[in-house]
């Protein structure tokens, strides 16, 4: 089985390598389809699911769901029953065969897979130029630094409720791409064969 | 001209990365070749120039070569001078042609020659254990994971003179790459295709 994630800064173009790696591997890319099949397993909708944050979070006692925080506390409410059936839904889909994940904490989700784990990511400016080239609202520079930060912060956030491994910390990853200044549609030839090389050079 | 430096950290596989990669791409792979080359023109021996750390660098006042410390103190000494030929000499050879530079600040003192920057890193065990591999010395564990340290901070320390893009931050570089649990030679076919990809996709 050959998985590979893509965690990502907003606006680096993580999700445009994904989706142009599985079409070039011929494989799906699962992104906002992970979303939506938990968003109606859960009648909930897509946009609450998407935009989990840690302020989504409630700490309760007890409740048998979740991780420890601090001795004795556990979190439980709609957004962590989202999360961890987000996590079934990865699985499920990883199961069934080669594939690309963008995001939702793939790769610490599926460490028994032993995916290729990237990660994306650009200098501020460029992730700027990227977002107000992209920008459908009129929103103003200011206005996407701020969803910038937020974004990131809130990734970062839902990410540690899964795993120890920090998010955009090369540590993490396999491999961590820089986009600034570089056109993504260029970098994904070389992509792919950076994965056909990482999965034939396991098992050292 | 395309140029490829190599950042990494001890044991990580980085130095036969650049070698691989350049045997790949038929271009020369400058590392221990600009030490004696330094090494010549000072009549420094070539562990000198090799080992230069920040304790070699002492501060005295005043000085025309190096950066400022503070508000007034500057830095110079044989080390200094050593590392200074050393930049002359990396430009030197990057102007003859497609190169790779393994270490050494390349990336930094090259920078208008818009070299792909690649740093190379592994977890922690996967460098002791390649390291014991190798030891020649009959060297300890211990002994290993101090040398390990001791010179990634003096890589990291020297490369402060020269630049502010932080030694090993994946911010600094255009790829990242961790050797952990994979075989080094199998990465080279995918390394040789990122870099041609990176290089066609410049100018966006």
């Amino acid at each position: 089985m050959r998985i590979i994630t893509i965690g990502r800064e907003f606006g680096s173009g993580g999700r445009e390598i994904g989706k142009r790696l599985a079409d070039a591997l011929g494989v799906p890319c699962y992104d906002k389809e992970i979303i939506h099949e938990v968003a109606i397993l859960h009648g909930l909708s897509p946009e609450y699911v998407d935009n989990i944050s840690m302020k989504d979070i409630q700490f309760v006692y007890p409740s048998t769901i979740g991780r420890t925080f601090g001795a004795t506390a556990y979190y439980n409410n709609s957004a962590i029953t989202a999360l961890a059936s987000q996590q079934e839904v990865i699985k499920k889909l990883a199961s069934q065969g080669d594939c690309v994940f963008v995001g939702r904490g793939a790769d610490a989700v599926l460490e028994a897979f032993n995916p290729l784990n990237i990660f994306v990511y650009a200098d501020k400016d460029a992730k700027l130029k990227r977002c107000m080239e992209r920008a459908t609202d009129g929103e103003t520079e200011k206005e996407i630094l701020k969803q910038m930060q937020r974004i990131d912060k809130s990734r970062a956030g839902v990410r540690n409720l899964l795993t120890d491994k920090a998010w955009g910390k090369k540590e993490t990853y396999h491999l961590c791409v820089n986009t600034t200044g570089v056109e993504i549609k260029a970098l994904v030839p070389g992509l792919v064969e950076y994965a056909k090389s990482w999965f034939e050079g396991q098992g050292e």
